[in-house]
């Protein structure tokens, strides 16, 4: 059942250790079948050097466990709301890189500070507020997610246009139009945060990069008139 | 004797260098058989690459070396003192990996941030204040274990909920129920301590993360309620 | 076709991730035949993984495509205007490398604090100013060309003395004789960009090096009187 | 001649790329036969990874080579001083390892803020003072070795109880009792220098440790009373 995605999904996780965005077992990878309605997800504390494509968990997007013999990422409710609200999201992830996790220790949006950051991510990436104790205690991973939906909606940014977030206190999520996908943007974002941090210790008064050249960068590698690469 | 404590011990030593928390031999790890009181240490100043799971010592907690042709770890006596006042702890580790020293030299606690330290540790990393030149002089081992108890004692703070300390000046000591966990623990440790720092450097009016974040993470790893792995 | 200049320019290239100066594709090197006035460059958007040194792509210093089956680095007309000002060079080397890029984004030039950076720059590196949103609409690549020789002309500054520069918000240009020195002072600048930093957070107040300094190491190595290395 | 010293110099150079101290080819050891007086030194400018142990050039206290194909590194006179003024020095490292640069370009010691530092020296690591034009201009290098000289002298400091010097605005020596004991500490030096950065950016108020400690730490190694490791 959706080997495919399964081995893209694997495949989607191991990256992470080999980028260095990975400590033991923090962080999942999913990936959804749009026609099926089903996702397939990494399963909860299982050591990477023992996954296998097999072991992917494919879930229903009511959270029901549709195959596999692990139990699913603990954050599985969050994966959800994104997908349930946002249908260009093909693929998800959460990690707890270092680079990304202090910004969102110190609950600030990582400014774009230059075309790094353009090339990818139009605009800063927010940070999502706290959950309240209510909100912790009825439902914490699902309303994770409403909470990150709740952040790109009242301040207006796209998703795909952002595909980013900083939950406060807690790390980064980012997506994709599939996995692999969602993983070179986790690896861009925790490059982004480094550069953004050093940026602000080199010249602390810094202001953001100007308007014209987040939209030259952006346009230049999305969209109807992108010209870099070789399509 | 006590093979198989001493192949965990020995496997646990090893991670050390392969987890980047080592430069030469700074570091050692034991771990406690409970039932005969003895417990297995790594030999003083050997180099990691030389060691075999035979080099390791063999000692009880009145200090007496029961087995091995080397001299215990210098620091042997620190692991005595937490071994016969925690009860719970099986496992002891000490490194200078330089995240957690740079907060030790820096006398503070390590303040909880985030997620990533909630998940393993239930409040502040502790720093154990200076010993006096007299406890320096008349048991300076021994000594470190007692100011590591008073630390914990005074401040009521749970060893098991909270397995590390930094010693000021000095550099970490992490436990867990075994010689494994200790070492989980250590990197997990040097991990905190360096998002932390970034998070200050980031915003240096942060403040510690709600309780509420708090007890959600680390009760979904530990305890009754924890939902978190396959169990 | 310039076989030899395109296994030169092949091997400057893959030097970049091995260095770990690159990031997924962001970097491009090129080296020029000044005989023919064509120069060979990386294509755009390709992984390092599948480069082979046919894939390397032929251009001359009008813009044209001479050889090859790829589309060349987008970057290729910022090389075009150095090529064309500056006889002497030989390589160019663009990256987003990351303490480079963190000077770059601070809109600074990056001091002279000592020999290391004495060794092979003789005086600071430069930060170009940023592109006005009219140079970026009419001809965003050749216009930073232009900046940079703009940059090096108004400030009396001789390109192979100091053969770096920082884009305002955007990243570092080097080069040198050829695409293999181009490269290794992509390495230097990013070793020395690292110390810069860390040099003004240990000690705020610093002042760049005496120039008695600036001039003995730079002329040890270069030059009529040079004394260092073999020749 | 000196086959056995030539192996031990050359092995110690190749431990600096292997510790990731050294950047092409920045950096220099030698080791001295006190019976001969000769001295066994890389040559200048060779890459690491062309080297072999019969590249080693023998020279004598003179400044005189006395064997070899290659010129001494150029950093040659600078060791010589170093050697006739310590009989003790065995070994002599020159880098421009990272961390340690950094203090040396700030014009700063580095502060003994823990035990990691006490293991190996005996106090501050001092930062010797620029040379003067003058200075420069008559003899660099042998000068360079003459200020590091008045730098122990005037300020009391033992050589062998504090085997380290930065040099203001370019980089650090360190010595031992032969070549391997010297790069074992140019890598402790830098480890040292990383940590007392962070220290000082985690607290900016830190004091040096207290005297007790370093002299517990530092004769828990050194001396007669040294009871680390295995002798």
């Amino acid at each position: 059942m959706l080997e495919e995605l399964k081995k893209e999904v694997y495949e989607a996780n191991m990256e992470l250790p080999r980028r260095g965005l990975i400590t033991y077992t923090w962080g999942n990878v999913s990936g959804i079948d749009r026609e099926s309605g089903y996702f397939v997800i990494k399963p909860s504390g299982v050591d990477y050097d023992a996954l296998s494509p097999d072991d992917m968990v494919v879930m229903d997007l009511d959270g029901n466990k549709i195959e596999g013999r692990y139990k699913p990422s603990s954050d599985t409710a969050t994966h959800i709301e994104l997908y349930k609200k946002y249908e260009e999201i093909g693929g998800i992830v959460h990690t707890h890189s270092p680079e990304a996790v202090a910004w969102a220790q110190a609950g600030r949006d990582i400014p774009l500070y230059g075309t790094t950051h353009a090339d990818y991510f139009f605009g800063p990436i927010p940070c999502a507020r706290n959950l309240t104790p209510e909100e912790i205690d009825e439902a914490y991973e699902k309303n994770t997610g409403l909470v990150i939906i709740e952040t790109f909606e009242t301040r207006g940014i796209k998703p795909m246009y952002t595909p980013a977030v900083l939950c406060a206190n807690h790390g980064p999520f980012t997506w994709g139009k599939d996995a692999a996908e969602a993983v070179h943007n986790a690896v861009v974002l925790e490059e982004v945060a480094k550069m953004a941090r050093n940026t602000e210790l080199i010249n602390p008064k810094v202001k953001p990069a100007p308007d014209c050249i987040k939209e030259k960068h952006f346009y230049r590698k999305h969209g109807a008139n992108a010209y870099y690469g070789q399509n």
